[in-house]
This record gives C-alpha cells, sequence and structure tokens, in this order.
C-alpha cells in the first residue's frame, strides 16, 4: 500500500497544530534558533517498524532544511537498540516535533508488530489474517498502512469497495436470496459481494446465490469445519469472531482461506521507540 | 471538560467519509429510503460510559432527522446488557452510521474504564492519576475527554499550556537553573513551570530555582520517598515511569501527588459495545 | 447510489463562494430583505431529471428557512414545460442562489440523459453501458451519481476499488502473467482483477491468469466477436473504444457484459432548465 | 489571466485525492519504488493547449523530484502528433497521477479549442466572444482560464465583480429606472452597471438611465440591428442568447461589441491527449 | 452590502475554536449544563452599531438552542445605554461565546462609527469617503461590510473587480498610454480602468486615455484643484492621501467625487460594548 | 514566541485569496511573466519591527523563487528610511504580494512599537505590561507574537490555559471560594487559578483561598495599594481598567506585578512601511 505524502501532509499538519497549540512555550524560552541537534531514533524493544517515512515528513513539514536518515525501512525487524533513522537540525524542530512525530511511528509500528505474530503462526497455512474496519476514527489509512506492513492482506478499506451484506441488510430485505438479488441490480462488475452468515443454512443459501466471499461469523470450530466442506472452492472462506493468537491455528486448520480480526489493530500496543540525543 | 459539538463536528464528519467513501454500496442497493429501522446502544461487557454525545452527533450528521434517544449518561457504569442509548429513524442512516459512531464510543469507553480501574486504586491515596500527551495523532481531544470522564485529572493539554522542560531542553542550555532562568524572562505569569528530574541532585537544583511541579522520572522507589521527603510542599510531585495497575499503590504510598501515565490511553482496549435491532 | 448530503455540503458552499464573490452586487442594490419571491423550476426540452435534491440543498445552505418543493423525483423523465420543482423564500436568496443551483441540476441532468440514451439503445441486450473516471476534477461524485440515475452501471470508482492492469502496469513488470501475479501476492481478497487487452493473445494470456474482467480495448467487431468467443463465461467481458450511439448495438451484439464509455459524461450537454417567476 | 500556482493546488489535491481513494492498488502490486518512467504528452487530434502549468504541477504534487518539460505553450496550436511535455520520475507518479492530469488539460484545452472557432469567426468584426456564468461548479477558475486562453474577453466572474441587472431584479424593483436608482445609491464608483433587455422599450429605458452595457437578450437578427442602432456609443451594446457557429456572423454583422455564450464552455468536448511511452 | 451567513460561518468557528483552545477550564469547572444565563448586549459609549448578525451567529453556532433577540439593527446609532440584543441560553454558552462574540461587534461597531463621522463632515458635497485595500488580513470581509454600515462607498473589494493601474505597473510598460493599450486588450467589457496619478501631466494622459476614474494621489490641495479643473466630467476624480477628519472638508469642496482612505479601518478604535446579567 | 511557518501558511494563503479574487486584472494586463523587479521594504515612521519572517512568507508562497533577503530582525528599532528588506524575483509576485505582504507588517510592527512604548514607562518598575484576549478574530495568534516581540509579557492564550473567574463564574456558583472549590476539584495541577476581584473584600477572599493570581479589576489607585497592601507576595498582583501610556506609571508605583491592557492591541494603529523600487 503507497502512502502518498501529499495525502498524509494535511493528517500530520492537524497533528502538529494539535500538540503545539499557540507555541511551545518551554522549547521558545531555552532555544533561539541558533542552537543545533542530533538525535538518533531508537529501538527499546524488538518489533516491525511501520511509519518511518512519516516520522521524516513530520520534521521536513516543521522545517524543510532538517536532515533526517533513514537506516531502517518499513517492514524491517527492529531489536532492542535498533537505530532506526537520524535527524539533524534546529533544535527548535527536533524539540517540538518529537511527541508528535513518535506518536505516529510508535503506534504504526505496534500494530505492524502485532500483525506479524498473528502473520508468523499461520505460515503453514492457506489461510491469511486480514483486518477489520474497527480503527480509529480518522486514522484509518494509518492503521491499514501498519496492518499491511505487518504482512496481513487487506479486508475492504470503506463501505464502497466490495458490498458486505450483514444481518441487519437481510433482516430489512427479507432473506439472503432477495439482498443478493437486488445487489446485482445495481452492483458494478467491478464490485465482489461478501455475505455474513451465522448459520449454515445461510451459508447454504449464500452459496445458492453464487457470492463471491462467505464469512462464517462467531461459528464454533466444528461448525466452521461444516461450512468449509460446504463452501470448498465455490467461494472464498472468511471466518470472523473470537480471532485470537490462541484461537489463529485452529481456525487456520479448518482450511479457511481468511480470518479477520480487529485485534492487531485494536489491542496493540505502542512500540516502545524513543529519540536519543 | 466540555467537549463543543462544533468543534467536534468537522472530526466527525472527516470520519464518516473516510468510512463512507464514494458510497455504501451494500445499503445502497439493499435500501430505498423508505424503510426505517430502530436499534439500541447495548453494552456487551461491564465497563464505563464515555461518548455517547458523540455517539448521537453521529446520527444526526448523517440526517437531522434520525431520533437519538440517550439513556445513560458519560461517567456512568455500565453492566453487561445495560442499554445505554436508542437510535430510530432511516435504515439507511443506521446502517452507514453504525461502525463509525461505534469506533468513537468504543474507544471512548474504553479508555474511561482503563482510566477508572486506576483511579479506584488511588481512593484511599491523595495521588492522582493523570494522563500524557502519549496519545493518537488527531483523536487527542476524545482521548482527553474520556480520560476526564474516567475521573482521573489531565495534565497539559499540549506545548503550550505549562512549561515541562525535559533533559533535551536542560542539556541544551547547561542546567535546570540556567534554563528556569531563561523561562522566567519570557514566561506568561499566568503559567506554571514543571520540571523533569531524573535525579534527586536534579531535585534539588529544581527546588531552589522555586518551580512548581517536580516530576520524578523512571526512580526507583526508595529514589521517589527521598524526593517526596525533599520537596515535600515546596512544590507539587509528579511520577512517571513504569506506571501500571501493579505498582501504582506502591508509588501512592510515597506520598507523591499526581501519577502520570500513558497506559489509561494507550493501552485501553475498546469497550464491547454494540447496535442491536 | 446515495449522494450523502453531508459529504456533498462541501461542495455546495465552495461553489456557492465562487459564484458570489464577496457579495452579490446586484442583489444587494435591489433588495432589502423584506420582499419574497416565489420561482418553479421548469423544463424547457426533454430529457432525465438528476439532482433535484442538490437544486433543493443550494437554497437550503444560502437560507434555511427557503421552502422547496418537489415535483419530480430524479430519474423521472421530463417533457418540455415540466415543472420540477417549486422555491419560496427571501427574495435575496432565490436571486443569489439561481445560478449555482441550475449549474448543478442542468450538467447532472444533462450527463443522466445522454446516459439513457446510451441504455435504452441497449434494452434488448444483455449489455449494460458504464462510465470511465475520465470525469470533470472535483466533480465526480455528481457525474457518477447522474450516471447511475440514467440507468448505467457505475465503473469502479476510483484506483483503489477494482485492480485494471494496463498497458503500462504490464510493460513495467514484463508480462500480464507476472502482473497478476505480483497483483494476486497483495490485493485483498475483496477486490477483482480487470485486465486491458489490445490483442487476442493478451486475451488468452488473461484467461490463463483466471481474471475476473476483461477489457477488449479498441477492437474491430470481428475481434470483439472473436473474444467472446474465447472468453465466454470464464470472465466478464467487458469493450472500451469508438463507443457511441451509433457504434452501441454492433458492439452489444457481439455478446459482450459490459461496454464502457466516456462519452457519457464528457459529451453530455447541460439540459435545458430554468427558474420562472 | 493568471493561474496563480498556490490557489490552483487545494484544487488539484483534492482532485488526486478523488482519484486515488485509499490507494492505487494496480500500481501499488505492480511497483516497488525502484522502477523509472519516461513518457510524453501528445496531442492525438488538432486544437488550442490549455493547462499545462496544472499538468505540470499535478505531478509535482505527488512527487517534487519529478522532471516535467514543456515544450508547447498555453494557447499554442496542437496538431495531431504535436508533443507537448515529457514527464521523467518514479514510475508509480507517472501511473498514479496519469488519469487526473488529463482530465484537467483534455478538458481545459477542449474549452480553448472550442472558443478559439469561434474568435476565429469573429476576426474581421469588431465583436468579441465572451463566456458567462454558466460553468461547472467548483471548476470555473479553471474553465474561465481555458476561456482566456481560447482568445475571447472574460464576462464578469461573478456576482460580486460588476452588477447586471436581470428580469427578476427589475420585476422586484418595478422599473429599470427604479432599479439604476437603486443601485447608484450604493453601487462603488469602480463597478458598471449592465443591464439585461428584452425588448426595445427596455433599451430606450436603460439607456436613458445611463448604464454602462445593455444586453440585448434573445433578441431577433432585425430587433438587434434596431438596438444597435439605438444604442451606438452611448453603451457597450452585448448580445446573448442563441449564439452558436453557425449565428455568430449574422449577429457581429449588426454592429454588436459583445457576444456572450455559455457554448464555449458547456458544449465543448475534451480535447484528445493521451501519455505515451 | 449582504453579509452571507453561511460564508461568515467558517470564520466565526475559527474565532472560537482560536479563543477556546482545547476548553474552557473555568466555564467547565464552574458550571454543569444546568445553569441558564440570560445577558443584555449595552453599549457603553455613543456610536453606530454594525455585527449584530455576527454577535448572533456566534452563539447559534455554539449552541443552536440559545435565544437571541435583536433589538438594534445595523447600521443604527447607538447611546451610551443602549441595549443592542438580548441572548438567553444554558450558561456555558452565554460565558464561552462572550469574549469572541464581543471581539466581532466591538471591532465592527468601531468602524462604522468611525466612518459615520467622515461621512458626516461629507453631508454637503458631492464627494463620498470609500475605503482601500490596506484591511486586517482574512478579516476584510468584515470590515468592508462595516464600512457600508458606516455610510461609506466601497471601493475595490480585491484585485480583480476593478483595474487600478498603480506607479509600479506604469513604470513596468513605460507609460500611462501604453498600460492602457495593454490593459484594454484583455480587460472584460464589465471592469473599469482607475489610473493613480502623481502629477498633473500625469493626469492629462490618463485623460486622454480616456480610464473611468483618476486617482489624484497625495497631491496638495491646489493640484487637487487644478485636476478637478482638467478632469471634470470626464472620468470619477478619486482623492488619496493625507486624508484625515480634519482635512476632509477642504478635499471635498475642490469638488471631487470620491475621497478614499484606510483611516476609517485602520484607525477605528472598538467600540466599548459589553454583556451585563 | 515561536511562529511556527506551516501553521501560519494557511492564514497567509487565506489573505492572498482574499485580496486577489480570481486574479489580478491590471498585473496581468501588464505583465507577461518575463519582467523582473526589486524591491526593498522601507520604514517612513519610526518604530519597532514585527512580522518580516511573515513579510518574507507572503512572496514565497506566491512564487518559490523569490528572493527576500532580510536586512533588519523582528524586535529592531527602526528610523524613518530604515531598509527592513528587499524582495527580488517575477514582477508579477512582487505587484500581487505587495498589499497582502504590507496588511501583515504594518500591523503586526504597530503593535509591536505600541507596546514597546509601554514597556518603555516600566522600564524601572517591576510591572510589567500584559496584553488581553480582546483581539481581532482569526488574527491572535499573529497580534500576540507582535505583543511578544513589543517585549511584553503575554497573557492567556486562550479560555484553556489558566483558569480564569470572572463576575459571571463567581455569580453563578455563589462565592469566590465556592467556585475556587469547584475548580480545584477538577483543575489540572499544570494550571494556575486567577481571580478577577472588584472589591477589596472579594481580594480578601481570594487570598484565604490560596489562588495563583488575583486581579484588581477597575480599581482606584488607593484601592490599587490597598490591595497590593493585602496581597503582598501571597499571590500575583494583576491591575486592569483604565490604563493608558498617561496612567501606567502610577498604576506601576503601587508596587503590582502586571498591568493588562487591550490598548496595546485595539489602539495600536498599522506602522508607515512601504515598498520601493
Amino acid at each position: 500500500m503507497i502512502l502518498n505524502k501529499f495525502i498524509v501532509e494535511e493528517h500530520i499538519k492537524n497533528a502538529l497544530k494539535e500538540d503545539i497549540g499557540f507555541s511551545d512555550i518551554s522549547t521558545d524560552a531555552t532555544t533561539d534558533g541558533t542552537q543545533k541537534m542530533k538525535v538518533k531514533l531508537v529501538s527499546r524493544e524488538e518489533g516491525v517498524l511501520s511509519g518511518v517515512e512519516v516520522f521524516k515528513q513530520v520534521f521536513e513539514i516543521l522545517n524543510s532544511e532538517t536532515k533526517v536518515e533513514i537506516l531502517k525501512k518499513d517492514g524491517e525487524t527492529l531489536a532492542k537498540g535498533s537505530i532506526i533513522a537520524t535527524v539533524e537540525g534546529d533544535a527548535r524542530t527536533v524539540l517540538i516535533g518529537e511527541r508528535t512525530t513518535l506518536n505516529y511511528i510508535q503506534r504504526m509500528s505496534g500494530i505492524a508488530t502485532e500483525t506479524r505474530k498473528y502473520q508468523d503462526k499461520l505460515k503453514n497455512y492457506k489461510a491469511e489474517i486480514t483486518d477489520t474496519r474497527k480503527t480509529t476514527p480518522c486514522f484509518r489509512l494509518f492503521e491499514k498502512y501498519a496492518v499491511s506492513i505487518g504482512g496481513a492482506r487487506l479486508h475492504r478499506f470503506n463501505l464502497s469497495d466490495c458490498v458486505m451484506l450483514k444481518d441487519n441488510h437481510i433482516a430489512l430485505v427479507g432473506s439472503i436470496t432477495k439482498a443478493v438479488e437486488k445487489v446485482r441490480k445495481k452492483l458494478s462488475h467491478t464490485h465482489k459481494i461478501e455475505v455474513e452468515c451465522d448459520t449454515l443454512a445461510q451459508v447454504k443459501e449464500a452459496l445458492e446465490c453464487g457470492v463471491d466471499i462467505i464469512m462464517l461469523d462467531n461459528m464454533t470450530i466444528p461448525e466452521i469445519k461444516e461450512g468449509v466442506e460446504l463452501i470448498k472452492d465455490k467461494a472464498i472462506i472468511e471466518v470472523s469472531g473470537n480471532v485470537s493468537l490462541s484461537t489463529l491455528e485452529e481456525i487456520a486448520q479448518c482450511g479457511v482461506d481468511v480470518i479477520s480480526s480487529s485485534a492487531i489493530v485494536a489491542k496493540a500496543k505502542p512500540l516502545d521507540l524513543g529519540l536519543d540525543v
């Protein structure tokens, strides 16, 4: 996934404004524009790096003359003590930007690290981990990017890039069959249809409609197995609900294609990174 | 803390746009503007509610005719199964807004719930828990609000509402004494000065400068105790570093005033809330 | 397709600002806020209505007390003289909003009208007309909406909701096969793959890769026929290039699924609508 | 007319966001940031170039290191096959920006081309062609610029730079005389007054008021001639209504000063330009 | 001049955000959403009211349920003690909005009051006072509006609604004659031409070019008189430079049409208005 | 105080758009992009410089290739005739940017000049001058910056960086004591409390509450003296009301710490600066 700089720029500016308020009064009083600083971004724990270009852009937005050298790329594994980048420039730029830039890269690396753990568990299976739309409001782009860096496959980005028929849609229309019929009348030929199924009866109905993806939602392992048996190659099989590092392999062993989980974003902890002089 | 509706509005609109993309193609195909829906917001686990006004505003932005009735207020304790609010209106509004509104209220309630746990542990102590500036970029207002609802005292909102002299500021200028001197020449009489101290020698220096708040940073319990002894009533005593639910009381017992921790925000998990028909 | 009011709002405000400048000096001088006006929106030629909700919203943004009654809905056929809506309110609102609101609805109805002509020609064929990404910058949402009202199926909205491998992508990677392979490694399971083919050899290669949609680009009728023969039910067949009202049926007769054309947007003329007292 | 880069920038960014969505998933999968591309912008039909600086700016916004060499300037005549510019840079930049940049320059050149046709017909007459406020919402700046490049004189940009009294203003106030009187009380001495006249009686009334510009609206050729006779040098004579390439000379021969028409913008077709490797 | 609410809205929101920061911590701590307040807007000195609709809108933006009753309209004369409006609503709304709303109405009324003084001095003369483009950045709309309420005629709003040839333009091109010639080739027929003249020789040259407005810039009274004699009815006569309340009548007596001065905006003092319980 | 370029940028862009409208039609007609210009910024009267970086940024935003050399820094004293900076570049850039850039620097320097006068009067006293929140809406950042350059100490920037209990807060709650009590329950330990006192009885009550700052509001000199006697070192003493250059020393002689006045911003006149070829 490409994180276009010009798209990210406004978010970073708003984040900096949020953290600066009207002026950094501590830095204002202790600097005068003549002092220089050189710091390095260091990892204080193991993990997967994500967001190093954003880290750089924060300082460039503050002051286009800041020199940021990137030593590790997104996706690389970090050891405790790894030096990720160096920043050199006006002391005011370094001091003012520090917290905001760390807030981005720590969260993004935390998500990539968490995702990698899931993906590693699935190495020997066909199944792949994927994210959800349970993200922090106005921060999804960064979270999805971090998930992709962590090695997961992305689920749909928003409500417009894949049809997902949920219980409420189905209830409104009457049945999966009717809902799919309605969708087919309007849907772009470039979009797929996914149906969320709570029961095996629903799985059968969805199959008969010829949908592209069937989500087995909150099913037990035996139910998932039966679902897989029913669907086989006729649709992509996605499992959702009760997904954690400990249940992951059991689900994968059922032969599913995709396992979606909000945990890789929502439960990831910021990776401990810091700026050292 | 007051969450002004007109300030929050733009963030919510951007979050909705982020989730809608160009159009909700599932809802578009299965509804036609004539169907109505009534849902209730239910808690699926215990916790502290935060963000119910934001929850309401999301639906009102989508469609000003949506009726949202609020049954629980921010700060109230939720049991598993508590009904928090009801939403009634055009089925399209409910379906399109569901994920975004839950993304706000689940995260905000998660933070309030986590904060409450810390605050509860401190009931019998003078010490209070406070947050930090380690927040999600562009989401700080919501996180700080949730922290305040959880019962914590807020630390400074950004770089402009209190001076905080950190190691890097002190290193640039030469000493705490010189840094405070410089600050005093420029500082508004309406602002306080806090100094981050790593050693007891620094604590003594800061004390002699007559600063308002002294932060004992990453100190051991014996060091904290000694620091408290030194400072007593001459400054507000803040402790930071290695703060967790398990270390909290031990720190509080040292007699400090404020314990700051990023964990109440960064490590909080979204509270499990859902919309039921 | 749903045109969410809160999303459209900012565009309308900018359009009004563009047309007002600092103040409508003609209306300012001839009105004083006490005069009322009632006008009706009338069609001066035959066509298909599109954008009547936008028409209404323009006046509501200018003055929330304006009464706009909608008499015809989007998608309805207009005769010469059809009354589409009435507007009643402060004369200043009517006079200031007139040009901007007509600029929206005339263009949108023009596109719907043009699209309907294409769609009508295809009534007896499997093939459907679809649009492209050749749209007016920052006006795509309105144009896509008008296309959908005209009865066409929408192609992908932007670069993120379907893979489309074009000559340049293929050239960069070496072959269709390699390109599809690379895509499969990263692609969300919720997205489809379309490949643009200039030759029947490319069609065969794409077929072997099992892509979802094959576009026959700028092919002659005999080539299209051969392409259809090759592909049959193994992929969705899209034709592009040299599409016009006069070539449409000939292409449809080849048995293709989708015919995409920028003409329904780019060559549509504004429908002649006006405000009469 | 000067198209200031910093003013145009936001529009281009929004157009790019509109076309990119969350990420160009085709380009993302087939490139990795190491491939370079060089393309040239070629005209596939005859016309007048307009928007080449915008074309360049699109790529620079995407990636400031892209090299765009401009070979033809706005206003130059293009032959089929003319090379207008070359673009060299990261393959991702070229692929992601292609559609958006073409959408600008094709439309702008289409308008300039159409305008030039009108202007050419008027070479031997005093009369000049001018545009109207019937433009695409939020795209007027680009359209007006293209019109000026095509060689036309611009009409007022918006409601604030010239008074134009239309039938509705006159009806509200009672008569042209009363309307002009009211206007004179408030009007800046830097602004002109134009009156739209449907009848020769109105022309006479407007003349007596000493207005600056008289628009003969939807009049027949004999009426226009009579109008010109009445007005002579006492006001600028503008004709509007039923203007097309075929009626243009007949109108010009009447001796009018300005002929305004929405057709040069609304009926212009995008000029066929493309990027070739 | 019409101050459209939807245009002004964004400015007011930004002003409120500027003054609120993250939250009004004084009001937050002393109110809980249950207290009501009723205040009246009172004039503490004599002057001319301007901005009362903006005053109202500030409170409505903060809380749409606030009741603001307007008792005096823009343009009315205020005595010391005049009650201008009453505000009733949530105490938080009143307290949070007070300073921002006063900042608008005090400045706007100050400008209207200053302008009125100038205009009153000119009662018995043909000459009228007009403003300039020397305004506070991003606040011009409010300042121009206040000037118009004060009774002055407005000069051009910005660089696009009237040509004004200044010394630098003339120097670049060579002479007034050449500059006007160049302008005539491009200028819209809807725009006027004004020329700034420092000498009577320039006045003669401008006259020969047949420009619409001639500005006598920084001339002595005898020079102005001579200038008026030269120009008479052949152009609008504007005087600029050294304009103050004490020189005004002397200038008017020369027989000029317009006297432009930045003083009515730049030197106006905020009118003393306050909110009383 | 640091005026971060990226924060100021949007304000400058909006100011330029406000002044340009759709295009500078005078400059458009008299230039063609080939002429160069070199001008210098000259002071036409004595004063204190403020805003020279903003002056530079205006031209850079218009055209990144403009060369602006800064010869005097903010805070320096200007004599009549002092050359502050030189600007060299495309004539269009210089002509288009002139008015906007002067509008910033003239106002900012005017405020710095006025502030310096106050501060100079206080040289031999403990007391310092400070500003208020009575600023031009959306222009506070520039005004506060100018005040700081003028040598004053800044009061709180907005409602969120210091508690200020005013008569209305106190009236709502019942007494100063109750209000301070309520504040203490919620207030961040990083914020101070200021109380506005109209009487000496209130001063005593505030003192007993142990607040940080006591404002003696609109008191007579004898009252101020008595207030100082009461407070001494127990709180910071601020005086407000009836502050002018002529009353300043008398107030300072009372022994107060801070004198706040809106006059340094509201009554400052733009410093006379101009661009000379």
